[in-house]
């Protein structure tokens, strides 16, 4: 791994280019489309060579990571095309892989290596200003190779580039990975926002006593509204699915707290103490 | 503020008991009921006292802070009843208000000093041993003054002891304070717990793939299920109208995402951005 494009300078981005810059063999090159872009990537010194050129910055490099939102991807790499080898391997950080593998491998297929990749790392926070990088340190990253489609060496590549990063790398088929993230990523998003909004819609003065756990249990809500439209949209029926699943969850817990009594309470605490047995496992594991 | 009794060695007993621990010109006594609770807190060396005897742990002091699960603490009070002056503050932790003033006002209006607090910290973790000094810095602490009912050295005492603690105190009634704690502490606790067991039934590899997002939106889902359930039992009316609320929030954005197109998108759109706008101002006032 001679040399790495990033194309997208936000808070994706940025991390790859600052978790690759201390290694001086490896060619860093970063695109950006907007010139204040430019400026804060060139200011902050992360990468070797900061360009509005998609051109320029793929030309001859062994990988190409999008870093852009889901619905950019697409035009990016028809500009990027002329320029690919066929030994190059294209990967992207979307939230969503099937739409994102349905449109890229076949565009790709006869041009240049291609695999899906969902670094599960990232903040409320956006921006390049927002980068760290060992934000993908100890981060799952899934990759979604799919039978007959990606080509071995394409998966080689991306294993090795996100262990290289210091993420642990599993793989799932593009849908699959989709339904996990529903569940895992795109209704946590939605639910941490009704939590907001339903304090909003009831009384937006209890905003001013809230403690660690609101805190926690909100701070994704503060993600980009564009992007996450973006990622629910694209992935809106796992996650209407899920939500739905949630909905049928959460209506008989409410029908136990209007009743009451012994056998609501033993209810309850069936739930809470089956919920906390799964929630330790991962804090117990090597996962969260 | 020279002697303060602590009922019960939990986390939040114990976290005073560290608070105050380098303070030399207090007393501090330490109640706990059950044997190891005894050695585990002797072990640790929080309290200048640690104590099986209630009228021990009592006797003297200027303020009893109860520690314990809000349906223990009326039997404690009446045991500490007859060693109370009537200058003593007693006040509590409990994080439901009502039952607790409606029980323990008219039990002390003759005897001590009483209002009710909840100071907004804590952790999924739970036990003297993850306890820590520090935990209450910054944190809101609720007083639950009524009119009429508590008398002003109780709140001045209280403000005092919590203000010291490094809380910064307001004060609600106890109804109010349930109704608030309903929004933004009970029904966030019953979400967390959901979108675990919603993973749990539809796909419980899912828990290996998960992120910081999950873990943050999750992390309170550890909490104690006994404690909880009492929590969520005491103030069921209020949780049970905020869940039928958050139900009719996530109703039409499931029947969005299920719908697709501009249209849905653009109704996202406005409840994510809605949601950010309000979340981003708590990160950026004091409060969290």
């Amino acid at each position: 791994m001679k040399s790495v494009a990033i194309l997208g300078p936000g808070l994706l981005g940025g991390s790859i280019a600052l978790a690759l810059r201390d290694d001086a063999e490896t060619n860093v090159r970063l695109w950006a489309r907007r010139s204040e872009a430019l400026e804060e990537a060139r200011a902050l010194g992360v990468a070797d060579l900061v360009t509005g050129s998609v051109e320029e910055a793929v030309e001859g490099v062994d990988i190409v990571v999008l870093c852009v939102p889901v619905g950019a991807m697409e035009d990016l790499v028809r500009r990027a095309l002329p320029k690919l080898s066929s030994s190059t391997l294209v990967t992207d950080v979307g939230s969503v892989k099937r739409p994102v593998c349905d449109r890229l491998a076949p565009l790709l297929s006869e041009r240049a290596l291609f695999v899906g990749s969902h670094p599960m790392a990232g903040s409320e926070k956006a921006g390049i200003s927002a980068a760290r990088g060992d934000l993908f340190l100890n981060a799952v990253c899934i990759l979604t190779p799919e039978p007959g489609r990606t080509r071995p060496a394409a998966y080689e590549l991306a294993e090795a580039f996100w262990t290289r990063l210091g993420c642990r790398v599993r793989s799932l088929l593009p849908h699959t990975h989709d339904e996990v993230c529903a569940l895992i990523s795109h209704l946590p998003h939605l639910a941490a926002a009704a939590l907001v909004q339903n304090v909003t819609a009831a009384c937006p003065e209890a905003f001013g006593f809230c403690g660690p756990g609101f805190r926690d249990s909100t701070r994704i809500a503060s993600g980009l509204p564009s992007m996450w439209t973006e990622i629910l949209s694209s992935n809106r029926v796992a996650v209407a699915s899920s939500l739905r699943h949630l909905i049928a969850l959460l209506e008989p817990l409410a029908a136990q707290l209007e009743r009451g009594g012994p056998e609501a309470e033993a209810v309850i605490h069936g739930f809470l103490a089956s919920a906390k047995v799964r929630r330790d496992g991962l804090s117990q594991s090597t996962i969260l």
